[in-house]
């Protein structure tokens, strides 16, 4: 067996949106990062994802915390993106300041989304009532027989893919390193065994793994979190781009353009432990759903259909902080946001490991609610 | 340049299940035949086939010479199989002897296939009507808001995958080739060139190609044809088999059982050029359609969604026999029906390679129909 011995000062187990930007955030101030993806960089669920910016669409009444961390988050994005563009030369990452259209087709539909919009003003957040043909004035694919409109102007959509490559990219010119097909298996102390016998002592652990980093051996006491299935498309459309410039949201399906003819249509929350086939009753519904209200999308060519996993905690707030085992930290949890929260997630775990981590969120989002609270 | 030479009695350009059916027969009678195929075996509209031997389904009023060859070609079918399991050693061909339902939801579908029953009975076909309820009891994955169906005993179905590559075995038992990737450009006179530069010398040729031999430049006159684009999904369900054990038609949607868990779900047919996209309003009236009648159809994987493209003449009959450059045959045109037609085509086609062509219904499949009328 191999057990060749690297070392660094912070580990990040797990390379998708959130482990990538908190290794790349780390080396920007100094902490030079090792990044341990056991596949290939965004191959879990930031491979599915869609990528939308969106916390006002996002907003649940019970979620407060998630409200806040998404909010900030989002606010963060225009600068990180500077700062990720200046370290990589500009590399594109698909970010569209586009918008969000909700949707209803139908009086229920429309009591209901009021319900919303009501919500969201009571919070200050930016949201209209669109008419159905001021909706229509603004993006004609929309069908006839729409009800009533929300526009929600501040939520908008990246490319999660391109976005994890410019991370990885910023991560080397940064100093840092991102291994893939280096799967972790287990923490010991301050050092992380891999799959192949080598191991990694750091400084730091963070493990970011998502839905697969939950059960990490010897990671101390573990974060409770089971998986949720998302299945997803890609589409695009032979005739260029145009049919949709904003996200059209019809919960729980949504429509995202890219911009450039390429369009996402998501997405399922299934909770059927690790399984990633792709159903006929998933498309049926997806496809039925966007083209109700985008009929044009019949028109579009199937590129991908595809599952991934998404790490949801009991309280369906990520967890960001200390593990139990001293030098270690957990940052996952992310559910359906791993796209939105990474900037916020990065900040706040980098602060913390730097010892700066006073900001009132942490307590919040603390691994250590769900041992201390069963304790 | 290439200028490698070989000859043989008999060059079938075109690896799908009906090249590769007239390849073997002729082996078996003694002539040996090479089968230029330009992709893989059966990587044309073979591949994306869903398998049905279904003359009794497919009868429509005016193609009288299309059920007379179908009806021929499924009769066949068992000794053809027979020989071809004595020639491979029993590989399996996914052979189903499952009779098929024709159902109707609602009373104008009914109406229409009330017609299509007396149309049958006329013929001399096998054909019942069922109640609901005995349709139900015999399907009982089929919906509640069935209205009525007939049932077709003689109309079964076979992988058309596996019943290929048990081909491509028999050739090689009876001393013939199939090269792959063996893209035929060009004939000239009784030799066929190779996109590689080689050259295939033969005592005959016959010209199998499907959607893409019409153009084959020296073949003399062409065989008009037309490209349909059939789009398709191949499913399987986790439970395993007993979903459904018949084939299941309403028209233009059927879904195909293959015995062990696995499903096609078919099949479009568009006039779109070579294109081989799939797209989101094809998945979503098949899919829409299927689990309207067999609501089970939803909780299936979804493994491939793929298009084929089926060669269409201008008559929708197939064009086997002589071609006007003389040594050339033509075996195309098969339409949604290739892998129904194949061992018929390649009974007809070898005979008259023998010099044993007096069969009434090669005059009525003649190529020469396309040219000699324009004449």
């Amino acid at each position: 067996m191999a057990t060749t011995e690297e070392s660094a000062p912070l580990v990040v187990i797990g390379g998708g949106v959130v482990g990538l930007a908190i290794a790349w955030r780390a080396c920007a101030q100094g902490l030079r990062a090792v990044v341990l993806e056991a596949g290939r960089i965004a191959g879990g669920a930031s491979h599915h994802a869609a990528g939308m910016i969106a916390p006002v669409a996002e907003v649940a009444p019970a979620e407060e915390a998630v409200l806040e961390l998404g909010l900030r988050s989002a606010a963060m994005y225009p600068e990180f993106l500077a700062a990720l563009a200046a370290d990589t030369g500009g590399a594109p990452v698909g970010y569209l300041r586009c918008g969000t259209l909700m949707v209803a087709r139908d009086a229920d539909e429309a009591e209901a989304l009021e319900r919303e919009r009501a919500l969201r003003e009571r919070r200050g957040l930016s949201v209209a009532r669109l008419a159905p043909s001021e909706a229509r004035r603004r993006e004609p694919a929309l069908a006839p027989t729409l009800r009533m409109a929300l526009d929600l102007p501040d939520d908008h959509v990246i490319d999660p893919r391109a976005l994890c490559a410019a991370l990885a990219s910023a991560i080397a010119r940064r100093g840092g390193t991102v291994r893939e097909r280096a799967r972790a298996t287990a923490v010991r102390g301050r050092t992380v065994r891999l799959a192949d016998g080598s191991r990694v002592s750091a400084g730091a652990i963070v493990i970011a793994a998502g839905a697969l980093g939950g059960a990490l051996a010897g990671a101390g006491e573990p974060v409770p979190s089971r998986p949720v299935k998302g299945q997803i498309m890609r589409l695009h459309d032979p005739e260029g781009p145009g049919l949709l410039t904003r996200v059209i949201r019809f919960a729980p399906t949504y429509v995202v353009p890219r911009g450039d003819g390429r369009y996402v249509i998501g997405g399922t929350s299934e909770e059927r432990g690790l399984d990633t086939s792709v159903t006929a009753g998933a498309a049926l519904s997806l496809l039925r759903e966007a083209a109700e209200l985008v009929p044009g999308v019949a028109e579009l060519v199937l590129d991908e259909f595809t599952a991934g996993i998404r790490p949801g905690t009991p309280d369906n707030l990520p967890a960001i902080g200390p593990a139990s085992s001293e030098g270690v930290w957990w940052a996952t949890g992310h559910y359906r946001g791993g796209v939105l929260l990474a900037p916020a997630t990065a900040e706040l775990l980098v602060a913390a490991l730097c010892g700066e981590g006073d900001d009132p969120l942490l307590a919040r989002l603390a691994p250590a609610r769900f041992w201390s609270a069963a304790a």
